[in-house]
């Protein structure tokens, strides 16, 4: 046996962080230090309020996708692809993903494959996609099987979020963002939940920030850590897979971060007080979210026995000992969790929130 | 700003060479290092002479693919998602890309972006795969606008190259692979040259080899070095191309390789004494080679301004300046070569071996 090897080279994503980046050149200046044609791809909406004038400052072509989930398919991969082979599109083509989490996946799927991969900046215009979505290297496409099944790791050279491009942002999609930087929060960031001064820029950026030290530890998901960014979410995509999706993604994860911290408080791994600090705030900031009658208990623990972080059969569920700090439980960052412990936390939100 | 930044792990193939290796348990041992299921992926024939015997004794699945370049799409690709998606398979799958060049670029590519990455196998069967196209992580599909244009750097996990399959491969297409290997010989072994009494096992080994070690000092293309793996191809293309692929990818690379190695000769790097040898071997080897009437100097021309390593609109060649080195040109490995300076080399071929 020979063995070939070697050290792949550092990956390095600069992240701009602030107001009015969209009307300097800074875009412009990033991209061209890592190519020399642009190519900027948007859904319609995002266009008329931004693409338009980004794309005209930047001398780029413009590639219009499908609003929202609807863009991450792998037919509009090759619809857009197509479009770039047509254009004559080489490796001195520079993608620009602007828009919401949909976008920026299915921009850097793009990167990723087309000509072996060529670079891509990311211009996130949700508030879920600043902190969440952008960063960590995760692209991907849905399949009728289901969601991001088929992607890769690849990496922005940059990410240019301008909190203005959130004027337009309806309420709802911001109480989305609002939900990961809380979550971020309970995790590994307990001023995001006490500093009720802070302001929206403040949190965002702590959020953002955090996401990516979880990244820089963990970035292929392979040593338990980047888990901890699933804290809320195994209650909580549950209850947003049996709403139908009446329930929004921020709304579900709100609930599942309630119902993730009881359970870490009854099973004696965080204080009652610093149960019901955490409950305060979430309801405050989500006054009006419901659990829906359609999401039984049945229903939510069927659902949940898909649940990413399984080892077998097991389901098993991210704790936090205190705010601001998941349990590392030997590096796994979760433990297995039976459904009558589930049952606990199933049964105090719908009491409380049904 | 702030930045995003991290090392990604080693990478590393294992290479496996040698005779009997589907006959004992060497594939079914490395790929459980990996995971606990498996599916062979491979085209009708191979699936015949090797894969249905392969798969049984591993349990694996057997996935069957279109035979040759019809198998190197982006619809294929999805077909073979879709199968493992509807057959569950998770992240506990290995793929096995059994057979030549386009099942290994293939399953490649599959695995590369299947749940964001899988490990995968190659077993090639055919002798270019062994020495080339097995070796080096570059996997990809075709496109109408061309050839390997959406793809990715993934590397397998392990190449199991067992020679005794090489026993039912037509005589052409072993050329193929023979073409390639006195290819590394000129630009980095001069033994695979002057050894003649070296066995079909001792030059696929050395071959094999070469590549690897240019692959780990420049495993993304971007140093300059993995442009001598072109050799004789910036001709060679064009021939293939213009002689609408009358001529097989080795006839045509060795008709390149004498082309090139003259202009060597011709703009003073190569001494006579040296083209000649290299002549007398590529000529003994592949005695019936002959330019097609069609390959005229004109369309040949035309054909190279697209070759890949041009810059801007000049066309660049790899030259040498003894058997087994390629010329560094300051790191750039190739030097840019004028129409006329082409038209001593295609008017030596035309006068020679048309």
């Amino acid at each position: 046996m020979i063995s070939l090897s070697f050290t792949p080279p550092k990956i390095t994503t600069e992240l701009y962080f602030g107001r009015q980046q969209l009307k300097g050149n800074l875009i412009k200046e990033l991209a061209s230090r890592y190519g020399s044609s642009f190519v900027v791809i948007c859904d319609q909406d995002v266009k008329k309020l931004h693409g338009d004038k980004l794309a005209e400052k930047l001398g780029a072509r413009i590639l219009e996708i499908p609003k929202g989930g609807k863009a991450k398919t792998r037919e509009v991969k090759q619809q857009i692809e197509d479009e770039l082979l047509k254009a004559g599109c080489g490796s001195e083509t520079v993608l620009i993903g602007l828009g919401g989490g949909a976008t920026t996946d299915l921009t850097g799927f793009i990167a990723a494959t087309y000509l072996r991969g060529i670079p891509f900046i990311l211009v996130p215009t949700t508030l879920l996609a600043m902190v969440d979505a952008s960063i960590g290297g995760k692209t991907a496409v849905d399949t009728p099987f289901g969601k991001n099944l088929i992607g890769s790791f690849y990496h922005p050279k940059g990410i240019v979020s301008d909190l203005d491009t959130l004027n337009t942002l309806p309420e709802r999609d911001l109480n989305d963002g609002y939900a990961e930087i809380y979550k971020m929060g309970l995790i590994m960031d307990s001023s995001i939940i006490t500093d009720h001064k802070a302001t929206l820029d403040d949190l965002a950026l702590k959020a953002a920030r955090g996401k990516m030290s979880v990244i820089e530890q963990d970035p292929y998901e392979t040593k338990g850590l980047r888990r901890t960014l699933n804290y809320g979410h195994t209650i909580g995509h549950a209850y947003e897979t049996t709403s139908n999706y009446s329930l929004s993604h921020g709304e579900a994860v709100v609930l599942g971060c309630i119902a993730e911290s009881y359970l870490s408080h009854r099973l004696g791994y965080l204080t009652e007080p610093m149960f019901h600090e955490i409950e305060n705030l979430l309801k405050s900031k989500f006054q009006h979210v419901k659990l829906p009658k359609i999401c039984t208990e049945k229903a939510v623990l069927e659902s949940m026995a898909h649940d990413k972080k399984r080892s077998g059969k097991q389901v098993r569920c991210v704790f936090i000992d205190k705010i601001g700090h998941a349990i590392p439980f030997e590096g796994q960052y979760c433990r297995p969790v039976s459904q009558d412990e589930f049952k606990i936390a199933l049964n105090y939100i719908e009491k409380h929130y049904a």
